[in-house]
């Protein structure tokens, strides 16, 4: 069935957000109530939604873009690439030596199963332009540490990583889990999410390949 | 009307090269002619493709991912985001800073109507591991120069400029068109289009919202 505009906007904010009332749609919307009835009744007879007493309106299914359903059903651990980890001892030099050698934008440190922070580009370039010797510095020094580090979920769908990717502005994700190892708190590792495997992902979807 | 992998397939080879006969298809796909004749009778039948005696196949419109349609409809010129461009005699070192300051990852070099070449965060961190000083380094000894330059047109479709971005391991293109100005051949720059913004269309997509 083809929504408009509106209407595919309410059925987004009562998938994410029913059950809802109308009044609480209407307000996201900034509109009054009754200018929503005619896309609610459309909405209702398509059964994209349902509505109950005392409760509101909740998502039945259908009714989206299907290039929205598509790339929502595609998650951290089908699109994901290999991580490349150095060690804690590493200097920053070393560190940006690998960046070219495997043509990747982003390293993580530590061990693949206790990950203790991530390096970009951009935290060695800032480095280099403090005019210190990046074979002095360690990378412990330039990483964001592990406590502050953005990650994805294996299972975690693609758009709410780009999302990671937009709201942080960062190029790349780890992908793993924390798990207690006695009574310690580590990150494992198993892949990484970049604006690389976004692009790739939009190409394979614009030719019709996913 | 839903079609299979290989249905998807064959009506991306067709539109691509149609005409083109059922042997040429058949050898693309490594299968025999016989094989394919069953998902060509589908998609005949289903009028996305048609057929012309000694002429072949030849694509009509639709049988395609829905996905695929909306993102080839996204152009650079409705993407695009604004180019940041410093003189040609600028340093290595006050062009980092601007990165960091506009927080982008690439710049372009020259003149709005006459861009000479582009630089990117790796080809400053590259300049910055020569362990020179990069205050003492033009910028154009960094530069990528706009005959190497991987460029997309106004009109380009996001796919094409995805696949530049993935091929060529860019981060970002500049938008925009050769001119002949006086007999010499000029860049003129629009915009520039960067992975972070094929990351914010896949968002939209993903989100129902383009």
């Amino acid at each position: 069935m083809q929504l408009t505009g509106r209407q595919k906007e309410i059925t987004r904010i009562v998938r994410e957000n029913g059950p809802i009332t109308g009044e609480m749609i209407a307000e996201r919307l900034h509109v009054t109530r009754s200018a929503l009835r005619g896309d609610l009744a459309v909405l209702l007879s398509g059964e994209v939604i349902a509505a109950r007493r005392r409760l509101g309106y909740y998502y039945l299914g259908g009714g989206e873009d299907p290039a929205a359903a598509e790339i929502r059903s595609c998650t951290a651990e089908s699109c994901m690439s290999r991580p490349i980890v150095v060690n804690v001892d590493t200097n920053a030099y070393d560190a940006a030596v690998l960046l070219f050698t495997e043509d990747i934008g982003t390293l993580f440190v530590g061990k693949e199963d206790d990950v203790l922070g991530v390096v970009s580009r951009k935290d060695l370039l800032k480095a280099a332009m403090g005019r210190e010797d990046l074979a002095k510095v360690p990378i412990s020094m330039v990483m964001t540490s592990r406590s502050k580090m953005i990650y994805a979920e294996p299972k975690e769908d693609m758009v709410s990583i780009a999302q990671k990717l937009i709201d942080y502005e960062i190029d790349c994700l780890p992908v793993g889990t924390f798990k207690d190892v006695g009574g310690e708190k580590k990150f494992v590792l198993q892949g990484r999410i970049s604006k690389t495997n976004i692009t790739r992902l939009f190409l394979d979807l614009g030719k019709g390949k996913q």
